[in-house]
């Protein structure tokens, strides 16, 4: 089979569901768009000779039962949700890459020795509703029904109505499946840390663990004119201070480590009073747990010494304190290996930095994620995009990989 | 006379116009409390035997005529109208000040040599319709009908429409008066320089050059978590080294330069978002024209090397650029000798950072100010207040000053 025009008429076909006018999807969870999309992709599994299954809320499974092992399931896919305006890789590109490599080695191999399962998580992104990995937290049962009972979409429409009008319901029982002896994620990387360093292939050792805060800083409101420099107690100065000082220790410190000053609204936002508080975020993300820990208490003493030097209070409050998820190490090397006979030296071991399903995976099987190029970087927009021969490479790296884990003794 | 009991009942007289449950003021141009208050005056002046007039637009003049230079006239006064839940100082203690000081003259040396004229301007704050100095600006006819036939307050109400409901007019004319020979205006300082230092008296040598800029940059918007640090345009991290260095510098250069950064709206201002554009103020004020320049330029340029070196486009907008405005030296010099006979060393010599009517009179007559302190330099606000004994200084510096230019040959 050629996997190239295999992937280019599955991802046409599944684009066209949620599919936008300017290219790209909004596929919202058990919206229409995403119902058409499941059921045809349960249709798609079953020409391909999949055994196909719901579960309860509408994960879809496609299975190519072992011949030897057929209790060991080697499980492959992603979320088949998207943002608003979203791409059309992003979580689609992780099903259809796991269906063309099952497809295509059960057209060489014939059937493996362990169970392959392709799987399309119903949803990842909380982009209709305030609660994300809703696919992955109910495939191992951590999603409760208090969680979502009470919660709405833009219109006011219930998640659960949307659920029940979708024709899927709360999970019905407490199981939690054993079977599964790997996980394999394939995404796009939603940066450009491989477009910029030449690279294919991203062998994925972690999801970074990230902390955000809310600061509040109070200084003094004054006259911009009858006020001066030596009587201020300006916020927006003791920010500035505060930005410049930790980025530049951020670069100090360097890699993986990124430092996000994304919001800021100085009180009152005005050109001509000195502002008297400011508010604004950090997000801090890194690998490794210990470095995050060391350099989040950099940030916290930064602040207090900047807010006491100018006779400023401060609030830090720690709202998001996410602990890095690392990936199984004999995995990644099978990952590893395979990306290395495919395209060279043209891969790179990296952590993610953005969050995916396999950060809920792998804190109970082992799991391994390998990223393809996004073209500058851009995500979460219709302008998603890969070069079509990279995203070829990625299906051909996922087929070794699962090639290894099902057919290897 | 009792300077601070005539004060007293004067200011709670009139206070009362416009009065809030809370204290201080909301008494907009053309606005029934205005137009009691003005009435008002009217009244008092009258019964201090001064000659009453008003001009067309509302500006109230009480005149005590010169024995011996009639056609020499030394103005006194301030604006009547106050900013929306404003103080009960600000523009009423100068025309209060101006008219207990030639009471107090009148009585102890009877008629001056030369014509003492107290000054109600109509409105300087731009509260009630989007236009400021109506009252100076119309003296020396500068407002121009085709500035106000449009506008209208926040209720819709036509400025004209105001203006004719409160029985006054466009300016008939285009006569401006050559009599004037001084205009000296009492003021709060609206600021706590005074305060801080512990003086009573600001002689008051001229208003502040402002420049005020609206800067736009443009770098690259990211995901906060996939974006290495070396791979970002951020316009915040740029931004606060811009507002860092130039805060740096203004400190450096000194009083009574100032530099404020009030308003702040980074794109897309999100808490993991790397903000790929950013808009933000600069407002720069000096009493010195050249240092202004000077200083304005160090603004641009330092924008322009940041911008540049962080791979950024840049949009640098001067939407204001005010000339300061010296006060007369000869009148200074009265001023200077009158606060030092009544407070010894505790005044000071000061630029205004505010603007005021004496900005618009300097222009045409030898012009001057004094200042009394603001507690906490708190005004436009409730709230607003000065010491009493403060107050009673600041008419008795301007009584000696009038002295000096109406009665001495």
């Amino acid at each position: 089979m050629d996997i190239q025009s295999t992937f280019e008429a599955l991802d046409k076909k599944f684009t066209s569901f949620g599919g936008l006018e300017q290219g790209g999807i909004t596929r919202l969870l058990y919206s229409p768009e995403w119902n058409d999309a499941v059921r045809e992709l349960e249709s798609t599994f079953k020409e391909e000779g999949l055994e196909v299954s719901f579960d309860d809320v509408g994960n879809l499974s496609g299975r190519l039962v072992g011949s030897k092992y057929s209790d060991e399931t080697i499980l492959t896919g992603s979320h088949i949700d998207t943002v608003v305006e979203g791409g059309h890789l992003d979580g689609q590109f992780g099903i259809l890459s796991a269906l063309i490599a099952v497809k295509y080695l059960k057209e060489k191999y014939g059937q493996p020795l362990r169970t392959l399962e392709v799987l399309s998580l119903a949803e990842e992104e909380g982009s209709r509703f305030p609660y994300t990995f809703w696919g992955s937290k109910n495939f191992f049962n951590l999603a409760k029904k208090a969680d979502v009972e009470t919660i709405e979409d833009a219109d006011g429409i219930k998640f659960e109505d949307a659920m029940h009008e979708s024709g899927f319901d709360y999970r019905q029982n407490d199981n939690v499946r054993d079977d599964i002896k790997a996980f394999v994620e394939v995404h796009i990387e939603q940066g450009k840390v491989l477009e910029t360093e030449h690279k294919t292939i991203g062998v994925v050792n972690g999801i970074v663990g990230q902390k955000r805060y809310t600061v509040n800083l109070k200084g003094e409101a004054n006259h911009a004119g009858t006020t001066p420099m030596s009587l201020r107690r300006d916020t927006v100065v003791a920010y500035s201070e505060i930005v410049t000082d930790l980025i530049k220790r951020a670069r100090e410190i360097g890699e993986p480590l990124v430092l996000t000053f994304g919001h800021v609204t100085p009180v009152p936002n005005t050109v001509n009073v000195v502002p008297g508080e400011i508010t604004f975020s950090v997000d801090c993300r890194h690998i490794d747990q210990q470095a995050l820990n060391d350099f989040s208490k950099e940030i916290e003493e930064k602040i207090k010494s900047v807010a006491e030097a100018n006779d400023m209070t401060y609030d830090i409050n720690l709202w998001m304190d996410e602990a890095p998820t690392l990936m199984d190490e004999k995995i990644i090397n099978i990952v590893e290996q395979a990306a290395k006979k495919n395209v060279g030296d043209a891969y790179k071991v990296m952590p993610s930095g953005a969050g995916h399903d396999s950060q809920i995976f792998a804190d109970f099987v082992p799991t391994a994620m390998l990223f393809v190029p996004s073209i500058a970087g851009i995500s979460h927009n219709t302008n998603e995009e890969t070069e079509v021969k990279d995203l070829v490479k990625g299906i051909e790296v996922l087929k070794d990989v699962l090639y290894e884990l099902a057919y290897k003794e």
